[in-house]
């Protein structure tokens, strides 16, 4: 039997929508700690990672790890159909092959049950080691995501570079080239739009904008997005939920092939 | 000679926005009475029908009963010119095979004249006996499109079942399958956010959601939509425009062929 | 070496929004006085007319005389990765087959740099003459932009016509024929909400909608728009750039082949 009830449920909207246009098909595992998710994109190049622990929930039962397999379009769209106010309860039954999300308005006039068929879908588990990262970059998610879409009208690749003062962001294309620098600040007014630089060496590392485009998806869960960057370590991106876990996305650097870290690639 | 006055004139630009999609061609009749519409959809299964009595018209001369043809595609592209604000005068000649609509901003110092070409169009007035319903419900507009297009995303038809406690929408389709319950609610602040249910007996119909979704189009018009049910009765959808008539759409209930009300139809 | 510091930034994207559409590629010409563009649109019909002056620019160097060649596409797409409070500089060394547009976010934490290669464009430059019109509209820039949209809708050509007491603007389609008429209204609480009309004799030309609503993507530069008329000139559809210059489109007027000076042109 399994009870989460979640009092922000628009919460677990856009964490569907964060994630349903890398990701179609997914196992949510479902333990005594936690609902979590861990998935490959469709083109087994990145890598999501959802968490959001028992804590977080006004009320979580969970007698027995189970595994359940949802069409995350299918799950999208019945999550849509709850209001942004309202209390969302996701219940299984033992054995059952199905999901029900249930929806209560906040005056408890408006009661909504979406019952969703479950799949049958292989996944491996992939243990992710904690890593030591050789850069570490926090800014606001609304400015990294306006610098992905910025630098996606001019070039296919991002190279991001960081230094103690700052980092850049950098692509070229068939119209020309471009660099964006976001210089460290944090005597911002609001903590949530300083940008913080935590530096052990700098990097410089090349990625598909397509994929960051993707990522910054998850813009509206977080005020602010965490860039941890190593040379031959996958990027994460990391969304942290108030109080209840975080989406991180995986994506390998793209090897360049000459000097030019900037040239697009096919 | 006609001429009609509508101080606001945005009222019939909403009126154009919630039918036009619904049928093609139509009568305008224009009587001593008022101003009125009825006709049945493309295909043949809706009817609508609209009436604005004289008496919300600032000035109102019919000097006899005329029906005036029009392409409401083409009439809405004309209204959709007018102003918010614009006070909309509808004009014709005894005999004229055009109508005007005049469109004179709120400053009166822009005046719009839009002449259109009317049509013959064959159609016959269908009586519409007065009936006893089983229910009525009385529910926020907003709330009802809402609940039409959510169940859309899930199913192509929709189950209506009243009781004494409250209304249900239910759907049933390929991904999965949704009841929605609205309880009976008259202890609200504002009296159009009331969920009034009177019920003579119990029904459950079961209606094509493309249909419903279409009625919706007139949820500008109103607060509030008021539901009319009974077995072997079309539904009645009503929008009620403040202090002058309203529109109604009446749909037939689809007939189930086995004892699963919820199963979509082809 | 050219260096042009434009503080309200947002005015620059704003001029390349409405030219864009109507010409492809065009040389930019700076000198000491300004800088300034004339070109064809593409169908050569229509000629844009923009001018800069030095005086609108924080800071202006240009040490000599320049034309620099650019696609307007590729242009915009750069500007629109500025933000609307951000400050833009021009520059471009001398010989150099690149031009930059750096972007300096209000609080100067994020600076980018957008480089585009410049292009060989024949072009020849075209002398106006000053020329006495037969009539001067003024009116807000808006409401001519609503105008043109909405009788574009039912016709191809406008006709405007100008008498002391206002400008007609009409139109006729398959559907039906319109007119609208703005009096002259000087006695409004905002200047920028006056319609004003200095006549010498009456005019009436007729005009394709098509590029009038071209024209009308330069509303957001400007409150008003000065319509210049007179039979046998183009047409002078002029929006001022506050404290810096202008845009202006000429247009010719269509000649008409019969008495129907509404008739809608091929």
């Amino acid at each position: 039997m399994l009870e989460l009830r979640l009092v922000q449920g628009s919460l677990l909207k856009k964490v569907l929508e964060s994630i349903k246009d890398l990701v179609n098909d997914a196992n949510f595992d479902c333990s005594a700690t936690g609902f979590s998710l861990q998935a490959m994109d469709s083109s087994h190049v990145a890598l999501v990672a959802l968490l959001l622990r028992a804590e977080g929930f006004e009320h979580y039962r969970c007698d027995r790890n189970i595994s359940m397999g949802m069409n995350l379009n299918n799950m999208s769209k019945m999550l849509k159909c709850a209001g942004n106010d309202d209390i969302i309860t996701i219940k299984a039954d033992d054995g059952s092959d199905t999901v029900t999300f249930m929806f209560e308005s906040p005056t408890q006039d408006k009661i909504s049950d979406f019952e969703m068929k479950l799949m049958d879908i292989d996944s491996e588990h992939l243990g992710i080691p904690d890593a030591e990262y050789h850069a570490i970059v926090r800014m606001p998610s609304v400015e990294f995501a306006r610098i992905c879409k910025d630098l996606s009208s001019i070039g296919d690749t991002v190279v991001i570079s960081v230094t103690k003062e700052g980092v850049k962001f950098s692509t070229r294309g068939d119209i020309g080239s471009a660099n964006i620098v976001c210089r460290q600040n944090t005597t911002v007014d609001k903590p949530e739009e300083a940008t913080v630089i935590e530096m052990n060496e700098p990097v410089s590392l090349t990625f598909a904008l397509r994929y960051m485009n993707s990522f910054t998806k998850a813009t509206p869960l977080s005020n602010t997005v965490t860039i941890s960057l190593s040379s031959d370590l996958p990027v994460v991106v990391e969304y942290k939920i108030a109080e209840m876990g975080y989406v991180r996305f995986y994506l390998a650097p793209k090897i360049e092939e000459d000097e030019d870290d900037t040239k697009p690639q096919a």
